[in-house]
């Protein structure tokens, strides 16, 4: 994909500086408006105005092997159980989106158990994408098969692309995965060559027991990782460690970047994914705005990787897509920054 | 006032952890949700769901004699020239009420030139409550009269209340006055005991030469205060160092809170109203939720002294209530989320 140009970034930025206010006076929100301009110009050649934002989640669930050996604080089952909330509205990342005016849609990519189908055709937001039945678990084997990864990659850019023809100009992904830390921190450990002890952390609250078990787990799948000699390719690193969610991630932010659309990152897991999908596309960065700086420390280490300063801190640790939802209303208010606001001359303010 | 009653905060806390999510897992959202449901229960006995935000933000305007000394990077015209501008919809804050349906009104209590009376007739959000044209330079004398301070907080209390009787239900609080982080950072001094050196910053980005002259002459406003008997005195420390909008905003801090009515505090110069509601009336805290920490390091220690995490940091300066205004949509996400979130017994989620 193409990098973000900047055929237009001066004139973006002396847009923004004409705005009634001392310069940089406002701060983030300045730089969010600059990027979303200079993203929307790459995309359609118009940086005056910014297009109206029509948002979308779209939550990927998977289930992980892993789990099975007790590393999270709830078993797989849960997984089905929140895709089914999620269908109902009832949880977080639903309030979330209801109160934001976001477009949701949940995937299953792999549960263990699917959902029923009077249940699927009760609910258009719902898109079954099923890989397999939960991955392998990692700490013995291969989470998936290279054409599982395939699978996944090329079904993740299909929706990706549905929702643009659908008119969403503006992603994030979120995610449900019982374990699904443990194959964030394993991606991270691989592609940013830490050992599972650096990159492994609490996830959603776990003991000291289930933490010092998850990063030995861990480790066995890097180990066998560092043995395979396509240890630097994406496709090995992901079919190694899975998840069936996070691979479709990766393939929902590459088809979305080669067409120009934002996308707003939420936390550690999508991040994770986010690393995979620059390996593939190293110009994915320009279209990337990080929403949420969680408190595990692997996703520190991706922030830094990726140089980003994320627009909010609160603490979270649910995952969903829930600290990109409570990020947009800032990306909003960007927006109508860059394009309601008065300048000096227009105002008739003397500074 | 009284300080927010706990009676009910078992309970709340309670509904919030039956929320299908992991303990804790929304962070900062869960604190605020919790909050705004302790505050609202104090204020109606109803902690079970929470009231429609009705949020309004009110700027209060006001000129500074120490202006006339360069140190600021704009003359005090611009006060004025922004209130027309505020009228006008053109500002950065209107784009952000604008943006997430919030009220929006302006004071002027007292700039250097009064608003023609054609405008006021045309913007039915323009309250006139002038105390004088602009304050005294509080380099060289009191910046006010304690007269002057009585009357910008009764009329800071009457402009609350009648908000409140409109139907409002959230305070956001701001301000536009050329040099008045001068005024707050000398307020800041006064209270938390700190001098010039300490308590003076950039502002919205002045020159180190103006800097150096700022903490001068803020400085000297200070030693005036320490030979002062009532130095202990937030009036007294008003009078002196200014300003008629910072007056104004500890008037209607304090009543808001008398009438149970939460105040999203914006940057630096509301923080410093606060500091003095705070000396006026102990318990404020309770009703108090900071938006945005500011890089004046003034402002962190006002924090400090709150032993306040505001929910963004943002790089602001800008003032106008913006920071307040960018944070809202967080308290509607974690309205939403206490209302709206299903338990784990609705949802059927089994962890």
């Amino acid at each position: 994909m193409s990098p973000v140009s900047q055929q237009y970034s001066s004139d973006i930025q002396a847009k923004i500086d004409q705005k009634t206010k001392p310069l940089g006076a406002l701060g983030a929100i300045e730089k969010l408006a600059a990027k979303l301009a200079n993203i929307q110009a790459q995309r359609n050649g118009q940086w005056q105005q910014l297009d109206k934002l029509t948002p979308r989640v779209i939550v990927f669930a998977g289930d992980h092997g892993i789990a099975a050996k007790g590393v999270s604080i709830a078993p797989s089952d849960v997984t089905f159980q929140m895709v089914v909330n999620f269908l109902n509205g009832g949880a977080a990342i639903n309030c979330f989106c209801r109160c934001h005016n976001i477009d949701f849609q949940v995937v299953d990519t792999g549960m263990c158990t699917p959902l029923p189908a009077e249940l699927q055709a009760q609910h258009h937001n719902f898109i079954e994408s099923r890989v397999g039945a939960g991955t392998h678990d990692l700490s013995e084997q291969s989470a998936m098969t290279l054409a599982q990864v395939d699978a996944c990659v090329a079904a993740g850019e299909k929706i990706s692309l549905q929702a643009i023809e659908q008119g969403c100009n503006l992603f994030m992904f979120g995610e449900m995965g019982i374990a699904n830390t443990s194959a964030a921190s394993a991606i991270t450990a691989a592609v940013l060559g830490l050992s599972a002890q650096e990159s492994v952390g609490l996830g959603t609250g776990i003991t000291q027991a289930q933490l010092n078990l998850k990063k030995q787990l861990i480790q066995r799948g890097l180990d066998r990782l560092s043995l395979n000699e396509k240890k630097h390719q994406a496709y090995t690193q992901l079919a190694e460690l899975g998840g069936f969610e996070i691979a479709h991630i990766v393939g929902a932010m590459l088809a979305s970047s080669k067409q120009g659309v934002p996308i707003l990152v939420d936390g550690f897991i999508v991040s994770a994914a986010a690393l995979l999908a620059e390996k593939l596309a190293p110009n994915i960065r320009d279209y990337l705005i990080f929403a949420h700086q969680s408190d595990e420390f692997a996703h520190q280490r991706i922030l830094a990787n990726f140089n980003a300063h994320p627009l909010l801190k609160l603490d979270l640790r649910l995952g969903e897509g829930t600290g990109a939802a409570l990020a947009y209303p800032l990306l909003q208010a960007a927006m109508s920054f860059y394009n309601d606001m008065a300048s000096f001359e227009s105002a008739g303010v003397t500074v």
